[in-house]
């Protein structure tokens, strides 16, 4: 039985048996604070049409049975438990099967080269014209037709050849993907703390990286990334991305600029083939271990390429590790310069360290006019902040299952985006680097927020807000929001009247 | 380097050599934010005296030394593990030895069989009266001049006996003190799901309750357990507890009513010895797995208490897992009977279900009128009824090490407290069932609020509002909080003023 069921029973049992004005008064404000609740939490003020109140049910039911099963026996419910160890259970669920199907607007945070997961990369590597450079239990690797022209401390060599001169084939190609993957089932690694796990997470984002350097396989791999997105019925992505040259297999180099080029040419060949995929911009990026100099060049870059590409440009951020690399204070007078020029999208608080330098670029970022913030973890230890960011409509771009698996928290009951939803912030959900630990586009992140953080209580109207969020808080115009959402609306409809119509309702 | 002095000296430096208006703006402002954090937070607008801002700058070197090596090399900081793992390394630190001598008021949520632990029952197995009956894996035990006349699934033997006859008493006794303590260094056991812990804690606990059912045992546990809290300078407690009857040596029985006050002359004698140490209070718990004619029973045993023993009495709580146990709608009708008679201080949202039974408590635990809620664990991700708790001055009793050992949070940097705190909400500190994982008293909770969940930027002030906190939302009289407080800061002038004038300074 429902437990809102429970307490609606229990008032009219109560005001009609005990005729106790008292009994009768609480359940009537603890109803009233819990609709309040409701009310007050993100899409909790949404109307539904006929329809979507029938699609509601059945999605409802479902997400009923799942966690109250689970309420009593621990053994059905697993997200309290590293993403990994519930990962490939994920698909056997009523709700993730909805969630997958519907639409959920735009990807807002995602990293352009950790968009394929290793399988992909593992195929890239039977690649006839891959070389690679192995040194010291460390790989390079190199597209080329013959023998790359670069720099290796030992000697390249055809990776066809070495596989097959490998003892063990198989086992070669277990270790191989493991450069492409933090993903492990080995219960041990799980406990690694975080800064190990960047380390990690730093090398299999290098070797994906690298792998993407060739013009070619970057150009198909970003329309196998699009498609990826799409059949998860996402619509829309804001790509954050370094410019690195890319090279030709005969060895010829292309400038960054060309880069850019090269992804609007493949948008725009998507866009025709999926019409209802709305297109990409570009959040400019570089590493935030850089130093002063360097950041002021990325800033050029950054001008520059809004200069020459308005349309698929929408900002610039800093990436890696807060805690470890510089603040944003650090570059304060370079980032402040520039910011009546460019839109900031700067990663931020993703820390579980209070009071500290990376903490503290929560402010700087809201100071600087940041249009999002990237994770914004910390957000919830600064009251003030958060009322600001709150008034302001800086969208605070969550990405859970990255921030499980990076180690900023276990049991995702203790995210914080529990209360931003509670509150209301102005959230959206992404999924940072879903290659890297073999999610889906975006339909993993959503169901652990839908399953494992939202009340119980949430519903279809939360899933639907975060959709359209994220087209809201996106950097597309606004004729390109309106256009997007009138895309939206038709893909909706159809979720709603073909999928789930014909969705198993369950026996209530 | 401190980061409040990275900010400031970009400041100076920004202001006088860029001449940049908005450089000067920004930081001015992100200064005013941070302080404006501070004020806002629990101790934060606290006016503290020359010596105590001595004591402070000790306080605050030791902890930014051992939070700044950390932020660089987790090695040195392990707070984000498992309580059991780091508890033994606590020791080493310089501010959980400022902490353990700082005078901490009162200890408001322990419950009264749990107060000591393995090594203290351990002793008690050596008493040579001590009968044990085993089966099956279980062992009751039983404290008697002769062999026990109740009953037995197998026979009652010496405790003494059992132990020559076992092959090695040394894995006997290892054997046995498991069932004293949830404690373990078995990596793999940390990971256990939060319904197996429970089972545990359970267990553990029952057996020290059985051990504490003799009356000379039971009445020297009271004393020495208020040793061990006043030694860590703790000088209240609100103890909750059933009233199980006590039996002597010889078998005969005392009713509980006798328990009550065996409690009251332990105290007193106590007091008489340690006049600083201002008493106990005691709030009558019983289980919320029972049905509800057994809760109405319960509810007249705590009036009886009050009637009888209105100084020692402060009032009614149920206690069991929350998730698993009955809700406290379901007892509505017997609770809101006796709201005007009894004072409520109910264990609510000890959970992560949100949306749940056991989160809903929270509304009725503040509907009901509770002056303090244990635990509260939920309430961040209930916005409106944080504001009320807030406004109305409920007390939260935060219970750190407890939730981490109870599977709700590993890292306590995620765990709400950081939050309530930087909110200023009506927070105290307690360490509910210290004995059964062999923490401190009240210091081992006292430090991780400090070092690893406050804000790195939080100092004494903190420290001693919490302290100050424990004394005004106690069940004390206005009469004797008035001098509770006086004697707190006696012993607060003595702790600025003499010990810490000793505590070593560190090199700045
Ligand atoms: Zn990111
Ligand atoms: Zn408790």
């Amino acid at each position: 039985m429902s437990r809102i069921a429970i307490v609606f029973g229990l008032f009219v049992h109560c005001s009609l048996a005990y005729e106790d004005d008292y009994l009768a008064a609480h359940l009537k404000e603890k109803i009233s604070m819990l609709q309040d609740e409701v009310s007050m939490s993100l899409g909790g003020r949404m109307r539904l049409t006929n329809a979507e109140m029938q699609a509601n049910d059945t999605l409802m039911y479902w997400k009923h049975k799942e966690i109250d099963d689970a309420f009593i026996d621990l053994r059905s419910f697993e997200l309290y438990k590293h993403y990994f160890q519930y990962k490939n259970g994920i698909e056997n669920s009523n709700v993730y099967k909805i969630i997958r199907h519907m639409p959920k607007g735009a990807a807002l945070h995602v990293h352009g080269s950790a968009l394929m997961d290793a399988d992909y990369f593992m195929n890239l590597t039977y690649h006839d014209d891959l070389y690679v450079c192995s040194w010291e239990g460390n790989m390079r690797f190199r597209f080329s037709y013959d023998i790359p022209d670069k720099p290796c401390p030992t000697v390249w060599q055809p990776m066809a050849e070495v596989r097959k001169a490998s003892v063990d084939v198989a086992a070669f190609d277990r270790s191989l993907r493991s450069r492409f993957t933090l993903y492990t089932d080995e219960e041990n690694e799980l406990e690694a703390d975080i800064n190990t796990v960047w380390n990690r997470f730093e090398d299999v984002y290098g070797h994906m990286s690298q792998m993407l350097r060739c013009r070619p396989i970057r150009e198909r791999y970003i329309y196998d990334a699009l498609k990826k997105f799409y059949d998860e019925n996402v619509m829309y992505l804001e790509l954050r991305n370094g410019l690195h040259p890319l090279y030709e297999l005969d060895g010829s180099e292309h400038d960054s600029m060309y880069t850019a080029r090269l992804y609007q040419k493949v948008v725009d060949r998507f866009t025709q083939t999926y019409p209802d995929f709305v297109g990409v911009k570009f959040i400019y990026t570089t590493n935030r271990a850089k130093n002063v100099t360097q950041i002021r060049k990325a800033i050029e870059t950054a001008k520059r390429l809004k200069t020459e590409m308005p349309d698929l440009f929408a900002g610039f951020d800093l990436v890696g590790q807060e805690d470890l690399g510089n603040s944003l204070t650090e570059f304060l007078p370079v980032l402040a310069a520039a910011r009546n020029e460019l839109d900031y999208f700067f990663h931020a608080g993703e820390t579980n360290w209070s009071g500290t330098a990376s903490d503290e670029n929560l402010f700087d970022a809201v100071l600087l006019g940041a249009k999002r913030i990237g994770h914004g973890y910390a957000l919830l230890k600064h009251p003030t902040l958060m009322e600001k960011v709150k008034r302001d409509n800086i969208a605070i771009e969550v990405n859970l299952v990255s921030n499980t698996v990076l180690s900023l928290v276990r049991d995702v009951r203790n995210h914080p985006l529990a209360a931003f939803l509670a509150q209301d912030l102005p959230v959206v959900l992404s999924s940072d680097d879903p290659g890297v630990w073999e999610s889906d586009s975006l339909s993993h992140d959503f169901y652990v927020a839908f399953m494992g953080v939202a009340s119980r209580r949430a519903d279809l109207r939360m899933l639907k807000q975060l959709a359209v969020n994220s087209i809201h808080y996106s950097a597309m115009s606004g004729l390109q929001k309106i256009r997007a959402l009138a895309t939206f609306n038709i893909k909706w409809d159809h979720f709603i009247n073909v999928f789930m119509k014909s969705f198993p309702k369950g026996i209530v």
